[in-house]
């Protein structure tokens, strides 16, 4: 009965190694789940159960505090093989597929920031972009493959830093000439298998398709790249012998991973579990390289669809944080991370890489590059997930925590609320600033923290509280802006129901000069956005706006997010349809006048579109797809 | 392989009898699924397959326009039991565990509101809340019952009316008392039953519990319901031979459908089907009751665990709209229905009784009413499900939609946004208007068409092109509005970097009498609603602040969102803590002047709140869950 996650006989690996020496902590336990028994353990991945004993079922409510850490050793990466037979590797997307979410465009130094924080949460590889996709992407890529792909930590932990491309050695050798700077780097290639793609996109019968995938993964491994990954697109409506037959091919012709993507998420988990095992046991020389999974979340069965793909015998799981991706998105980074902790031990003991208390400082970082919102009820790091509608008596669930909960926050680096309190007021000074800022996981230079502190006085006189949520949108105003072209310095607005809204702006150009404008408007952000309109003279479309206040009281801070598409075609290649997508661009403004801090969202967003290098000219993306035909 | 969702041979009927007249149209089947094949079928649940053939893997594909129409009878309803086999009840419960979630109190008239639009997607029952709870609730569901539980439609469908109650005597005559007025009416009662609970909660034996259980379910029964549901609480953590001897007594007792909640939200969607399957093996009398699932969607796996249920043999399923809900919420009502029509054929034929047509309106008007924003990833009903980040081409999108979309946004009534296109202008007259609001699943009345208008002149003047998304938000903020006491007649406010913001406000009162005072504070919005404090006089504290600008362009129009909790107590009762809980109260403004809908929201919140019932004193909760003890 419980075969859907029990794993195929078949192991790629016919001994457990495991190093006797467990020094580095990568992991805690949440409450519930008990430590795990002591190594080796046998080398299948999920036994066959037909009644699984959850460890949580009957535990008794311990306190946050009494969770306790296992200690475990990451195994040394080598491209196609794992030593620990129940290590699953989490390969993040929240770059390259995260970043094909409409409105989702990041800068380069935005995605250099997401990369780092996302080495500090430990994901095994980073999947940085689409190098052909244009220059930006390609410069964001090799940046990143030369910092972050190269910052090894003192346990010998460093990324595999990743780079997608079409099946053609144009873009094959762009991805290589990205990423090739980092200590591991990864080539990942794609090419699409179904029926319904070969037929209306590629336009090309199954023998092409077979000899493209393997030629060009060839070449990829010619190039010098011993790590090539592989993907039949839409593997989810493919013919399930095609499948067996590419695969087979691609794995003589070098591919070190194979990645078995849902691409339009209508797999449901028993199905996808089964793809996984059929592939496992039906695909010529498949011993020899690890399986992966990437499943989209179009009917919101894509965690459950990852995790059917772990148990079955996939040991990388591609994900995003907090799910993002085009469409519905991808599975989440954060709640696939979560149910391998939770159950692990019921799926034979798979386990992570994983420090899950950076996960919810990644989910932040995230959600306000991006602009994509969390919704308040979204699992593991949205607002509410640890947060219960009973206020009075909220003693009473904090005694016995286990009764409704099953994660500590903590446990995901999230503070309670009742619990932050009132950290900073007043008479705090610089010194409790940063401190303060570097338990909430900042790293601020102490230019930085000159700027935030004064804003944070100027927060302080007005109100009695500065709490850490008030700390993070200061931060976040600071730190997640992009490099400065124009400057906000002061702002008028008269507005309301009687007459015609005004706005005078004072906006600082690169080199401190000071211009003014002034319009009249709709209202009060209408008017002052067309008098930075006319100062800064950069045709640009408002596509989305929004605005949260961040604390309790009418007096709180509010943050102002803005997306803008500019009239000047900032354009990238789509990795999939390979067509011309138009940038857009988001800029977020913090403060305690709504207007003022709309302003400041709106010159982010300028910002942020004239400091973006263009792509060079494409030539007709069907003709680009077709190179390697 | 493919156990996990294969159905046990046990089967809850012995024959499948189907009504020859197919004459209800009650689903449209999504393109890649092909029509069911004709009825009567096996009455075994899900085949046990090993290969199983998705109907949509090597579909041709077709343009939304060729989706086909199924023609299937809902099946009378009998509390205990389902006359064809394969139909799945739908259990709504957004007003209930929806409502639960932090912030999302609704008033009556919104709840009403809601019940009358599920009515319209067909759902089987309503939970229309937790009756014991306030004063408000119990009206509410009194309401719901006489209104929306006796409006029968043309085919005989009405919903059953469904109010919560603890096991004790007073709650479930309470609950009696709101529901006995539909035509269909059911008490739903509930008692915990893991370990954890039943120790640290409830403070009871074993014994102890199966007694308050048999003995309230015979109770609600004596009182003259035939239609009783029960829940065993934190099912998923319970012992399991515990659970059949208690399922086993309420049966006894007189229970009708049994209701398996996952109430922390940690099992994975084996586990929940196994639990399925094993209640309904081991079981004595569960042939004659409905199962249910309820799960909580703590990992991220609420959909899919609901869904193992259905093909273990459940026969109900709890859902919420959005999936909201305490913490990360339920299952949502969209994702468990659209995986139910894209897979039933390969779940052997399961179907349920949802239009979802009206999908996309009853998610807005959720999400407008509960204040619980939608991330636009969501599946299914986000934002960007159905929006491609390709804007240039997607020309090629819609000609072989196939490729990347699995489900056409019409068929969940969302409109397409470049087929949405301009629908009405300056010239456009009242006739127009009320057609297209019409179109878009409003019911308006003459004098609220007439309000709309004067608003949709004032747009037009301003704005080009009026579409269907500036349409929804002028609705919204007329018809999703409480019953008026405060009014806005007059704004204006001056507000900058450079001095004092200061706003001065004219409100007139529920006789019409005009009210002025001005203010100074930290921003427009902090200034504005402390003149309007100075006013209303009913202190309140800000909660949440939120804004949305509804369409592109920087004169769009601004959706605005508050949340307070006022100071004077308004309290309720939670369900499963047995705690007070204060309530709370959102307020909805639009306008093209984000100061001006700031304060609309506000004085909508305020309005809310002073039109809210308070609840009877009520005793020590502990003692009142000891009542029947």
């Amino acid at each position: 009965m419980a075969a859907i996650f029990t794993a195929p006989k078949f192991s790629s690996t016919p001994t457990a190694s495991i190093s006797a020496a467990n020094t580095n902590i990568y992991t805690r336990i949440p409450h519930h789940v008990s430590p795990r028994p002591s190594l080796p353990r046998l080398p299948h991945a999920c036994p066959r159960k037909t009644a699984v004993s959850c460890s949580h079922q009957h535990a008794p409510p311990p306190s946050s505090t009494t969770t306790k850490s296992t200690t475990r050793n990451r195994p040394d990466y080598v491209p196609n093989r794992i030593s620990d037979p129940n290590y699953v590797r989490i390969f993040d997307t929240t770059l390259r597929d995260g970043e094909q979410s409409p409105g989702a465009s990041l800068t380069s130094k935005e995605k250099v920031d997401i990369a780092r924080q996302l080495a500090k949460l430990g994901v095994d590889i980073i999947e940085a972009g689409f190098p052909a996709s244009s220059k930006d992407d390609f410069e964001a890529v090799k940046t990143i493959a030369k910092e972050v792909g190269n910052a090894v930590d003192k346990d010998g932990y460093v990324p595999v830093i990743c780079g997608l491309s079409r099946c053609n050695e144009k873009d094959i050798r762009t991805a290589w000439d990205a990423v090739k700077y980092a200590k591991r780097p990864r080539i990942h290639t794609f090419i699409a298998t179904s029926p319904i793609h070969m037929e209306y996109k590629l336009r090309k019968t199954k023998e092409e398709v077979i000899d493209i995938a393997s030629r060009m993964v060839r070449f990829a491994r010619s190039l010098g790249c011993d790590d090539v990954e592989f993907s039949p697109e839409d593997a989810g409506r493919s013919d399930r012998e095609f499948l067996y037959e590419i695969l087979g091919e691609v794995i003589r012709a070098g591919a070190t991973t194979l990645n078995i993507p849902d691409t339009v998420g209508i797999t449901v988990p028993y199905e996808f579990g089964k793809l996984i095992a059929d592939i496992k046991s039906n695909t010529h020389g498949i011993e020899n390289v690890i399986i992966s999974t990437h499943c989209q979340n179009d009917l919101g069965l894509s965690t459950a669809n990852t995790v059917a793909g772990a148990c079955a015998g996939a040991r990388q799981l591609e994900v995003t944080i907090n799910g993002i991706g085009e469409r519905a998105g991808n599975a989440s980074l954060e709640e696939v991370v979560m149910t391998l902790k939770c159950h692990g031990e019921n799926f034979g003991g798979l386990y992570t890489g994983i420090n899950p208390r950076h996960i919810y400082m990644t989910s932040k970082m995230v959600e306000e590059y991006t602009g994509m919102h969390v919704q308040p009820h979204k699992a593991i790091v949205g607002a509410n997930a640890f947060a219960h509608e009973s206020g009075i008596h909220q003693d009473g669930m904090l005694k016995h925590k286990g009764t409704y909960e099953i994660i500590a926050p903590e446990d995901i680096g999230f503070e309670r609320s009742n619990e932050a309190g009132i950290v900073l007021g007043k008479l705090s000074g610089r010194h409790a600033l940063k401190k303060r800022l570097e338990e909430l996981g900042y790293e601020i230079g102490n230019e930085q923290v000159e700027n935030i502190f004064w804003r944070f006085k100027a927060v302080a006189d007005q109100k009695k509280r500065v709490t850490d949520a008030d700390l993070r949108a200061l931060v976040s105003d600071e730190v997640f802006q992009p490099e400065i072209v124009w400057k906000l310095h002061d702002l008028q607005v008269t507005c309301g129901t009687l007459g015609l809204s005004t706005a005078t702006v004072k906006l600082l150009d690169a080199d401190g000069r000071e211009h003014v404008a002034c319009s009249v408007g709709s209202g009060p952000v209408d008017s002052a956005y067309k008098a930075v309109d006319l100062i800064v003279k950069e045709p640009a479309t408002l596509l989305e706006y929004s605005m949260n206040a961040v604390t309790e009281g009418i007096d709180a801070i509010a943050t102002t997010r803005v997306l803008i598409r500019g009239e000047n075609n900032h354009t990238a290649t789509n990795a999939y349809t390979g067509e011309t997508v138009q940038r857009t661009f988001s800029g977020n403004g913090a403060g305690m006048d709504i207007v003022v801090s709309s302003v400041k969202a709106y010159i982010g967003a300028l910002n942020k579109m004239l400091g973006f290098k263009e792509r060079p000219p494409v030539k007709n993306p069907a003709e680009k797809t077709a190179v390697s035909a």
